[in-house]
């Protein structure tokens, strides 16, 4: 079984030749053309809504997973405390939400709204190609983590964000009550797991940006 | 008002100077390690189903709009025909469903479950970060649409791909009742849009991770 | 092809008949055990967020099909002005809400979280078996009137009330850009139908329910 | 705080009292008229696809659940076994699958096809009014059985079907791989609540529809 797609690829020898002279001449390599490109940090803004507590922990698991990965810069912040500037130099953006009524909270949804309300992220899509991904918390197991984290994934896409998954199918996860209460070491091991995935694709595509 | 993340930035000259070393050795820098990297061109796989054609116009449209991003190999087939080396080949994927009953096609479904069934996708997460898209085309307004395209992407989210919107806040949609049957100039351009996001997201993603 | 349900009927005749001998009692029939029964109006309150006027119009057009059935009384506020006691000796709730970054917005979604930390909705699940349904209005054709009104309905499900379409897929819900801008002739149509069948389904519901 | 819908309530005695007297006359009150009403049992179709086992498990429950309640007749069948006839002559209908790739199967999206393409449910809208539920079986917590009920419910919804929860926020569900492998006493428990749930409404929507 043989893939049908054509197996063309053109060599771009002169372009690379001539990036790595331009690489050796002193100034240059290790100046600015440099420090842009591999050497600038992948910035990480992880922000959530918590009520009890427990979104918060998932939150700072999720910070820890995202410093994991070398280059990686992470700001933690309860999302009634975010800024412009802290939402829009953002390379990848994680929201966090207790489950209320089948969705994310309120306080999170007002949050989005505050995009372009308060931010205006309209009609220049200021989010565009910033990595989205999502967590959740909630009670019980099927009660609408999977809608918070979906309908948080739909409006990073709206606004033409690059969505991702991690630790679980949408995102991670933890159920609150019944026989595990709380945070379990499960639950955080997935929100490191997302942590360290929204900082991986977020170096990737903002090397290959870069280019 | 400033940005709170910090601001530290490390070079990394010393890995870049051994690596433009290495490109000047005759026989390494032009031969495969170069020739994978840049030169190697993002495929973009499209696949749909379609009873009265509509969705078929559509999924052409994003063909049309992925190839007139340089360097994309697009490859269009029905969902029925796609081969575990065809899926499994390509950089990128956009699936596209007419809508039955508030979601994708049963046959549009059962392709995603093949991936498992047939292609045995899983535990080696096959499809994990490649670029995944969706369309849909629909009777009536606010009938299943949203609902077909977002429930591509969580398969697709499920699968560890990474997800994208375009020529819509979820995907291109066409409405084909109504007051402008069929498939529209704009819903056309909004398809063409979806294959140009797609492949250039993706040929990002490749550069970065070739890296 | 006949149907593989079983077929048997028992009759309950007694207990008809002890109804009505209750009921040709003077100070019964009379009284309050038919007040409560039959002639108890079906209330519908119809609750919406509007910014720019239109979700208020197609609020109105449900309000307009809800009166259309006799014996139903209608209440129109705004999610903000909607009080505990309003909620709870309602019938049926429809839910409107403008489409904001792809979700219901924060102040209808802030609506649904008060149901529990204003109004107390839980654990006595007060909203139980009432009639739910929901509409909704948004630039764009695909951009998140669907999950808008999903996700109204899933937050009602929660709840456990019993909750129906009408006038569309998943509810009433209006394009307000583009080739129609504001609300048309068609869009209040399909408002009033969901209006007229959510009191038809709560008229039916509530008589099921004094037997 | 009082409501402010208003309180009239208008007696019906007359056609309360024509009611009872017509029942009184033997040949009426102990024939047809009778029988079709209180005395029609109520029907409940569970269907499902099962793969494992578990999701018949799980249905198997929901079968126990709902001929609980008295007056109830329940059939258990695989999707792929439903007649037209078993679907348009039940009063409610519940739908299992198990996850496939964060969504219903597409064995049992099929089965929501055929609904048109085999049994032509359109234009007649013969679903119309039935009871809809959904429950799901899926390896892990928030990967799709959330997703699976509400598209479940979502294809009812499109066939103005009348929709409840139970056992769950959004159906009944359980998680068959993790630290409660297979179907446990809980995830049982939560299908029987499900199908009394459908079969309790089913009744009380049936006896006023009958009126």
């Amino acid at each position: 079984m043989r893939s049908e797609f054509p197996s063309g690829s053109r060599l771009r020898l002169p372009s690379t030749l001539f990036l790595c002279l331009l690489l050796l001449i002193p100034g240059v390599g290790s100046g600015e053309a440099l420090a842009e490109e591999p050497a600038s940090p992948v910035k990480v803004l992880v922000t959530y809504h918590s009520h009890s507590g427990n979104t918060e922990r998932m939150a700072e698991a999720v910070v820890e997973g995202a410093k994991s990965i070398p280059g990686t810069e992470v700001l933690l912040k309860r999302v009634g405390q975010v800024t412009a500037d802290e939402l829009f130099s953002a390379d990848a953006v994680v929201v966090g939400s207790p489950v209320y009524w089948s969705n994310m909270s309120g306080e999170v949804k007002t949050f989005f709204d505050n995009w372009q309300f308060k931010f205006g992220v309209f009609p220049e899509l200021k989010m565009k190609n910033k990595v989205g991904a999502a967590f959740a918390t909630g009670g019980q197991v099927s009660s609408g983590k999977e809608v918070t984290m979906l309908t948080i994934l739909a409006a990073m896409l709206g606004n033409q964000m690059i969505v991702v998954s991690g630790g679980g199918a949408f995102g991670a996860s933890a159920t609150t009550e019944g026989n595990s209460p709380g945070i379990d070491n499960q639950e955080l091991a997935d929100a490191k797991a997302l942590g360290r995935r929204v900082a991986e694709v977020a170096a990737r595509f903002k090397a290959g940006s870069a280019k």
